[in-house]
């Protein structure tokens, strides 16, 4: 595949490239289409190994059927795309500076003439409508510049070629899974009344970061969500420098990473004595999360595992109405999720052996809320725990 | 602007959202514009205070001309909007959570019913075609969902109303400015050949959480870049588990961040004796700095800094063909500038007292790479620096 001089240093054997790329383009012919334009960064890393934080600027892999994908970026990643991805240099591309967030000029523009110059800008050409950073802009530029191409909504179709894991990605899932046991333990002994929060968020980058056993961390695609209290009713707060107060409940939704791969895991924290509405929520949670797992199984369906946890809620007179979970892996900010299945009523996406999914059967009310939470990989007969940290209400 | 219990905890006074909505009319009024959606996370946050990581579902903020404004999000947000924003209840506005990355149904389509319901749906609409999160897709649905309206293009309308920093941002941003002091202090303590990146990372890390003199440490909009050796001649890598090694330079992009203010700031360092050409890069760059630094005064337009930079470095015999710089502020990520100026050759925008730029000095050439630049703001007769970190290659 590749003919340079230097070799990148890649998370997975080129032959493992191959094949994802085969499976790409085999759901491509099947869309008919012939051109496949990928923006979102976790499906670009997926399918040539680039790496980088460059994504706040425009930037793509195109998937031809019959030739090698190239990468199109600014001039300044062009290194990068060749000191991470297996590409082959003639086919990284770079656009000039100019085209950065200037409104005169747009790299969808530019990207459009390489296309032609290819012969690449006619037939279909599949762009990633609502997968992110492929902006309504970007979309226009392509339109207006390629007049001799059909374009097709091809939103995660190449996240759905990556639901099933390869053993060496569940290798990095079971590795961050070591992870996020570190950050939770590392939680339990600091936390105590008057801890600021912020100095509790360097207490958990700190064991996410350093990891375990030489297994080191990577940046996880969200940062940690650690509300308490009443602002446990949000489920996406982040934190502030105030200290924490005894009297009220924390929840932390947190994730290890390794090589881009995620664990997440959330687990609630609550400093004094819990009252009984806390506690049996923590009951149902807990009886429901068991109830989920027996269904996270092959041939089973997503919906399975959600109706298995609702219904347990429900016979404790707690109804949740957003989703309970939803498929991880490689990710880049601003969503650990696949965006593909999701575990809610009428999701009959079929659970496949070696899918990994995060069980997210959190509970947020009018003035609180509790999180305890599974990432699993689905197995035969049952599911496999990405890591195992205790599954209670942590109480100091 | 507000009648609701539980005050949320804002940022700033009343009084400045109230003048920052006051200016965003003016500029819609001038677009001719009735009814603007605002979907990048910085500029909701600026308009409203709105805060929380929920960028990775569809969510805006609508302004019209003559009422107060709404936010639009996930159910789950909804708290948190209430919790952060000084918007009153009725105008936090939820959809169901059956929306939430289906591809049978969009948010959008879901907002175009209430735009209708509020007789919003009709006249100029201005969107931000390319700012963050307004996917491909989000735009189609609008337009088809809503015939009556006409579609106008408003990329970094309310960006431009941020330019100038009000007092209470510049605290903030100053505040950012000690922390990123202490983060490159840390640095300096803690590298040395053998250390792991990722550990080093951790240290990164610990010190601008922690803060300084009880400010405490919010998340930076982009995560620590560190590339070392050859891998510096990348402009955007971020870091590995493996230990670093004598005989190469690594530079440090990083930024402290308060309250979601930032002050990137970026330094080199060099385990063992660097080069005559590393130290002429360093010598040219820290000229240029300076002779960039005298061009950065009211009056003066963005490119008088980039030609102050770039003479210096052209006269040493170093073309730099990428942007030197741009605004900075309140940020989400994935990136920490506001995207409206750059310090490049053609760009004429006027510096005005109290604007703020990261002066992004950076050079990347085949095989390595430096960087150190500063975060400025702009004054009457020169500017300020917002940090106070040794402007030099630290040599271990």
């Amino acid at each position: 595949m590749r003919s340079n001089s230097i070799a990148p240093l890649l998370n997975f054997s080129t032959r493992e490239y191959a094949q994802r790329l085969k499976k790409t383009r085999s759901a491509m012919q099947a869309e008919g289409v012939d051109t496949l334009i990928v923006t979102d960064p976790s499906n670009m890393h997926w399918l040539t190994g680039y790496d980088g934080w460059s994504f706040y600027v425009h930037q793509c892999v195109v998937i031809p059927l019959d030739r090698e994908p190239f990468w199109f970026g600014r001039g300044i990643d062009a290194n990068g795309a060749k000191l991470t991805s297996w590409l082959s240099h003639d086919n990284i591309v770079a656009y000039p500076d100019n085209y950065v967030q200037n409104p005169e000029c747009h790299p969808m523009e530019y990207l459009s003439t390489i296309l032609d110059d290819r012969t690449l800008g006619k037939g279909v050409i599949g762009v990633e409508m609502d997968n992110y950073y492929f902006s309504a802009a970007a979309h226009a530029a392509l339109v207006q510049n390629l007049p001799n191409a059909k374009f097709k909504d091809c939103t995660a179709l190449v996240n759905w070629q990556r639901a099933v894991k390869s053993d060496q990605e569940l290798d990095y899932m079971r590795k961050a899974g070591r992870i996020v046991e570190v950050m939770h333990a590392r939680i339990r002994e600091t936390i105590r009344p008057g801890i600021r929060k912020n100095d509790l968020v360097a207490e958990i980058y700190d064991a996410g970061l350093r990891g375990v056993a030489g297994i080191g961390g990577d940046y996880p695609a969200i940062v940690p969500l650690l509300p308490s209290g009443a602002e446990a009713s949000a489920s996406h707060l982040t934190w502030d420098d105030k200290p924490m107060r005894s009297g009220e409940g924390t929840f932390f939704e947190i994730a290890g990473c390794h090589k881009r791969y995620h664990c997440p895991l959330s687990r609630t924290v609550f400093l004094g004595k819990p009252n009984q509405k806390f506690l049996d929520a923590e009951k149902a949670v807990l009886e429901g999360l068991q109830e989920g797992l027996l269904q996270a199984k092959a041939g089973n369906v997503c919906e399975d595992i959600a109706n298995g946890f609702f219904a347990v809620l429900k016979k404790n007179g707690i109804i949740k109405d957003s989703r309970t979970g939803y498929p991880i892996g490689l990710s880049y900010p601003p969503d650990w999720g696949e965006r593909t299945m999701s575990l809610r009523l009428g999701d009959k996406s079929e659970l496949k052996e070696g899918m990994t999914f995060h069980f997210m059967t959190g509970l947020w009310f009018d003035d609180w809320g509790l999180e305890i939470t599974e990432s699993i990989v689905i197995g035969a007969n049952g599911p496999e725990l990405l890591s195992n940290v205790p599954r209670e209400v942590f109480v100091v």
